[in-house]
This record gives C-alpha cells, structure tokens and sequence, in this order.
C-alpha cells in the first residue's frame, strides 16, 4: 500500500511564534506546526531553512521522518542549530529527498479563547 | 451538466482529533472533516489511509460517493476498520477511481469558543 | 495594467451555512463567502452549481464580474433559481468564460466570538 | 543554500481590513497580511494591485524584498499611491520579477477574542 505522494520542495511564507499562551499545556500552548507526511517506503530526510527580515537564515533543521508515519514539528521547539525567537516574522523552506507533503497550522492562544488556522504549504 | 473535477490522490498532512468538546451538538462538536465532492456522472469509490507517528497506517476507510453528491466524513466517527484515537497526530491519504476535490475542516471546540480552519487537500 | 489571472473551473469541497447569529449585523452575521476576482479587461460570466449529500444539484447561479472588479457573494443570501438552507453540508463548483480567481471565507459567529477559516479554492 | 523558489505571479481574491480591534497593539491590532518569501538571491521588485468590487484598481504599491529574507505587508498600512479603506471588500494581485511565495493572513480581533485565518494564494 505505501505509496510515495507530494513533492520534494516546500515554503510556507507566513510563520510567527506567539510569544504567551493561555489555557493547560501542552495542548492549548500556542504552537507553529509544520505537519509532515511521508507515505513513501524509505525514510525521508528533511531538511528545514528559516528566512527573516533582517538578517541571514536559520538552519538547516534536520529531521528524519519514517517509512509511512508522519511528524509534527513545532517550530517553537527548535533548538538546533538554534531556538526561533518568539514576537518574530519568518517565512520556511521544507526540502526533502523522498516526497512529502507539508501543511502549516498555528495554534494562537495568547487571548483565553483559541484561534486556530492552517494552509497546504506551496509546493514545486 | 455532470462533470467530472478533481485529481484521484489527495493529502492531507496534518489530522488532530481534540479530547473533548463544549457547547450543543452535534453542530459545536469538536470534529475533523473531510469534504469530497464528486462532481462526475460515476459513483466514486473512495479508500483513505490514516498515517500515525510511531504505528503502522490504519485503513483503509472505504466510502461511497454517488454521481453529483458530496460527502462530509467525520473522521472522529470512523469504526470500521477501527477508530482513530483523540488527542493523537495522524495524517491522511483520499484514493478514488474518479476525480473528486477533498478539503480539509477542523472544528475545535475545547474552549468555550470555536476555533475553525480549512484548507483545500493536496492533489497530484 | 489589466491581465487576465487565473482559472475557468474552481471547486470548494466544504460548504456550510451556521445556522444562526451573534453581535452587530451586518459585519457579524455568519456568512459563508466565494471571493472572485477578475483582473481581465473583459467581463466575467460566473455560474455556480451547488452539491448536496442526498438531492440533486441546485443551480446554475449567474452573476456578472464586471472587468478588473472583485465580487465577494454570500451563499447564504443566494435567492435564484433557489436559496441554500442553513445546517446543510454542500459543495460548489465555479465556472466562467474568463480566468478568474476564487476563495472561499467562513465567518462563523454562532459563539459570541467569531471563528474565521479561508482557503483558496481549488482549480483546474 | 540560496535557491530560487516560488512564482512570479500571485492573487488573493479575499480581501477585507475590519473596522476596529480589540485588545494590546501592536500585536492584537486587526490587520490584514501578505506574506512574502524571496528565498534567492537577487532582490525582488514587487507590485501589488488592489481590486474593488465599484471602482478602478489602486496601485501599483511597491516593494522591495532583499534576497534570503521574508517580509510581512500589512495591507491596513499602506499609504503610497493610497491607503485602503477599512470595511471595504477588496482582492489582490502579487507580481515580482524574481519568483517569491506569497501567503495571506487576518488577524480580525473586532471581538474580545482573535480570529485567525490564513491560505496560501494563487499562483501561476
């Protein structure tokens, strides 16, 4: 049944990490996810960049995601080579050698209510 | 005026399923959606593939959609199979041996508020 | 300045009218939008079919898009050939004589505090 | 690492600056984003033409995007050749002469609590 499906290259222009939260964590913690699916047969390595305004970027991230799983990176979590500040504006590229598919979805809960939204990254 | 539009495999990267609701149902249930519309004059014949982190894939979920209709499945009602389990992170794949068009909608109601996203599937 | 941009067949898979209302009207009444551009410099001749789970096709709904305008239409006050009842799943299929460009917006204000969910539409 | 990705034309057929906010600025202020990516590396010369549903289109506003870096437009800002209306429907073309990625995204905080949507735009 496995089946490779996406493509190799991926950008999600809009990223921005809350910089508080409200509500019990882990789940209601504000989050920036990139969800990651390879339904291939072979590991996909995955390598994420991150562009800012002012200055050079960040990365790569490295990432490896099984045969047929998936992985939901939350980018308020990275820590190597280095941690995404908070407040901040930056866009993402999600490159990998086996086809993936990426979507972009930010749990906002800096009000006592969530805010919740999501796109398909684009893809080439 | 039946007319087939769509592609045979979509993705769906990102799948959550919140643990628990607030407000009436069935209409402010926390639920997960995927939307098919099968615009052609042939009943589609739909199978999706559920991808999880750290088990093999469950599926597949086998659905009919008759000639110009559309489908909303709840992925919070799937049985058969087997259920898809709250509060875990999956993905999807959507097979059809006609075109059709999937969108993906999450109604979060975990607070006393409604969070709501969409985004149209991935396609190829 | 004017350049045709876009697509003559569009489908939104999720469509769904709340089925009542909270705060001022008419910024806050829910709504469920198709946005369509028409950057062309000729007019646009738009027909909209509406999909259900269990009836035949309503439509075709006509509208004009005169060139280089937008039209935002609100599905919930579509009046002919027939109007969408609210609390009913449906999908839409978009189709012009010219490019043009379609999103679909949900303001959903069923809960005292809005929820909001875009997405481009899909297109072929 | 700088690699080109991206297209050279985008539209946003939903547009809409809400009228009011609620909540801490600059943060909570209800603004409506474009969200650019150049991830090559030569700078992007950038136009953006607004689409009204009652009068002829604004712009060209011009922007500059440096190479490897993003930037988020605020469209409630703009102010050179004009400003936006707030409480006016409106649509957006994106064009560049190098390829970027373009995401669009409200933040509506009218109410006491955010609403949030985001799409990735059209391109071709």
């Amino acid at each position: 049944m496995a089946q490779a499906i996406g493509r190799k290259r991926w950008a999600i222009a809009e990223g921005y990490i809350p910089k508080w939260s409200h509500g019990p964590e882990p789940e209601m913690k504000s989050h920036e996810s990139l969800c990651i699916l390879n339904a291939a047969d072979s590991q996909a390595n995955v390598e994420i960049t991150i562009f800012f305004t002012d200055r050079r970027p960040a990365g790569p991230f490295r990432f490896k995601v099984e045969p047929e799983r998936t992985k939901h990176i939350r980018l308020n979590e990275l820590k190597d080579p280095e941690s995404i500040p908070a407040g901040v504006e930056f866009s993402s590229v999600v490159e990998s050698n086996v086809p993936i598919v990426v979507q972009h979805t930010r749990l906002d809960s800096r009000q006592a209510e969530n805010a919740l939204m999501t796109t398909v990254a684009y893809s080439e």
